[in-house]
């Protein structure tokens, strides 16, 4: 059995004009590989008739499975679902059901329905709606000749909750994929090429069957082992094997099997052992935190946080000796431990973390480049600090240091978390 | 007379698997559309050589350029140069300059050069090389019919590079461009239907050559407005006159003109007035201060922030009534303005802000659902509160929280910032 085809055409002149950079179909991408659905290809095209119509007939002619995104905006430029209903002959017709979802969606937000929202509602006669819980357009499934066709808002989390509440459990149900497993094995601490060193007999061993794929990723390096075959069970458990295997390998540098973001696996270890953190942040300027409370359930063990900018709100927030800020500086050993020792101590945490940095692009000095930070953990037992050394932009030196601090963590405590 | 057209064509399976972004395709998106060059598709296709004539014959219909990024590696999975050759029925021959710099970029790393490598200085007879001075690939231009069509590396600074250097100024002079010029107008507070609405007139309005896009954001939708004519003066002239009457027809929803984000925005204004800043944040849990502190310089105007995540926080930090939370609850006016207040205080800075809701997933209840939301702006002279409802995931809830906290802080002070 030949694997099922997928095409994905956006509509909108922002990407083809460089306005906004294609992430949907990445996502999308990735999602569909994992139901076993092949991408042929990517196709982004302007918001015109013929154009839609050119690339829906192209995309017939490579794929069981057309997935649109874009052109469903309640503005006059936005033509879409026009189009979708000349293409599959039919007409537009009010669906109430989507009427009173768009009608909900303004009540809450307290304000008047339009007449531009209310024409979202109305939809191709032959096509099944899918809800969007997120926006006002509605999603269409078509089906023609044993083909697919879905169209969806182009705004990512809008698509994303249809996607996966919906589109891809259906493609799974219509097209009965085979079974195409995958384990994901994040890492962290070595670099690609260093890990690629040690897993390379283990790699050279694995069954035919089973794909390997390296992904490099802020945190590290995720490990994406996929298995397809019809016997799901045995697929499982050879897989399980392969992925026993690498505990021993690696042992130090696994941090999570599964799809589990850093931060989560932080969350879930503290929840389980019942421990509090808080934070002291200078050069990751609350991202640390964010990173933190994006966890939903994070008020379990994130108690609070300070943003200690200036030094004077070092001094007055977190006990830093005036002495060590003239010292040493802002961006010291001294400073970063006594942030994390006396943030703990302030909020009455089991753990402390700070951050002390220069994040750039200004602020740099010979001694004290751009890109010189200092993180420290602390808890009753002991306080580490740690020096990095980044050279990249400022988000980017905010966000690597925001993962050092979590790995640091996940390090003094030492743990590993399953999905 | 009709502008130039392009398409662009990416090769590769890691953009089709979802394993990379493409972001090479807006950067070059953007970079033709500055010259004129109006990109009709963006086609991303996988490393085999029937896929890549069909989409090289259907680029040749749709435009005037066809840019191929992508399969120029010196593995035998990259086709790209051996179809090209066959395409343009012709035969590959080593080219000595080339040949000369993937030498010395051997040289230079200490490498031995490699037989691998040695074969990409062969190219297409009739094809002009294009130097690629950042990596071994050269590129390739060829001409038929008028037509040219460009073969880079999907690396993307070798890419870019060849781009600036070499294809871009070689295009403005093989095809005599039309100026193509974009105007950028940021709105906030009105969505995407309301806004249209409201510019109907004036859009129906804009003459033939003006062409208006409704980019929406998750702050408020960007308003495009295109112009294209061989007078460049004029030209601006007129977008300009067009988007000076939108100050009369929305005056109170344009934060920005020009690609400036929101925070940018505000960080522009709060430096200029020589106004700070603190944050005191429990819904937010950061990523506010981190919108603030993402901008350079922002340790110039941004002081420090709490971020109050328990109750005890609130109390301790922010001195709001213990009997304030008891009766109102820490999701309230009271509290949240207090925070705003207090936060202003106690880092002794011109503005307090503060955030305080369900982000949910959990914690929500029959009275304060999930997504309800206050949020609070102070200064010397007022404290403005504000309930917001959302019932997006978690973090959009933070998200569109903060965003509302930043357009607080640009109403408040009222202001508009020119790029």
């Amino acid at each position: 059995m030949s694997a099922v085809t997928a095409e994905i055409i956006t509509i909108g002149d922002e990407i083809l004009y460089g306005q906004i950079v294609d992430t949907n179909s990445a996502w999308m991408g990735t999602e569909l590989t994992k139901i076993g659905v092949k991408v042929k290809q990517i196709t982004s095209i302007s918001d015109s008739a013929d154009h839609i119509i050119k690339a829906l007939d192209e995309a017939t002619l490579r794929a069981d499975v057309v997935l649109i995104t874009g052109g469903l905006g309640p503005t006059k430029d936005d033509l879409t679902k026009h189009v979708l209903a000349s293409y599959f002959n039919t007409s537009l017709k009010l669906h109430e059901p989507s009427l009173a979802d768009i009608a909900s969606l303004f009540r809450l937000r307290g304000i008047e329905l339009t007449e531009l929202n209310r024409q979202q509602a109305f939809l191709p006669e032959n096509c099944t709606p899918i809800r969007n819980v997120l926006g006002t357009a509605p999603g269409m499934w078509f089906e023609r000749n044993g083909k697919v066709y879905v169209s969806m808002p182009g705004v990512p989390f809008e698509m994303k909750r249809m996607m996966t509440d919906t589109v891809l459990p259906q493609l799974k149900e219509y097209f009965d994929t085979p079974h195409i497993i995958h384990k994901v094995v994040q890492t962290v601490g070595l670099p690609e090429s260093i890990l690629a060193e040690q897993l390379e007999t283990w790699e050279n061993n694995l069954p035919e069957h089973l794909k390997l794929a390296y992904l490099p990723h802020l945190n590290g390096v995720r490990l994406r082992l996929t298995g397809q075959g019809t016997d799901e069970a045995k697929l499982q458990q050879e897989l399980q094997q392969e992925v026993d295997k690498l505990q021993y390998i690696i042992p130090n540098h696994i941090f999570a099997y599964g799809e589990v973001p850093l931060e989560e696996a932080i969350g879930l270890m503290l929840k389980e052992r019942g421990l509090t953190i808080a934070t002291a942040e200078s050069c990751t300027g609350g991202f640390l935190a964010h990173k933190l409370t994006s966890i939903a359930g994070s008020s379990a063990w994130f108690i609070g946080g300070v943003i200690a900018y200036h030094n004077e709100v070092k001094i007055q927030e977190l006990a830093v000796n005036a002495e060590t800020l003239q010292e040493h500086g802002a961006v010291s050993e001294a400073t970063v431990r006594a942030m994390a020792e006396n943030v703990r101590l302030k909020f009455d945490t089991d753990i402390g973390v700070a951050t002390s940095g220069i994040a750039g692009p200004d602020g740099g000095t010979p001694e004290k480049p751009v890109g010189t930070i200092w993180i420290a953990f602390s808890d009753k037992y002991k306080t580490e600090a740690k020096l990095l050394n980044y050279n990249k932009s400022r988000l980017l030196n905010i966000e690597y240091t925001t993962m050092a601090v979590l790995n640091l963590v996940r390090q003094s405590l030492d743990t590993t978390v399953e999905e």
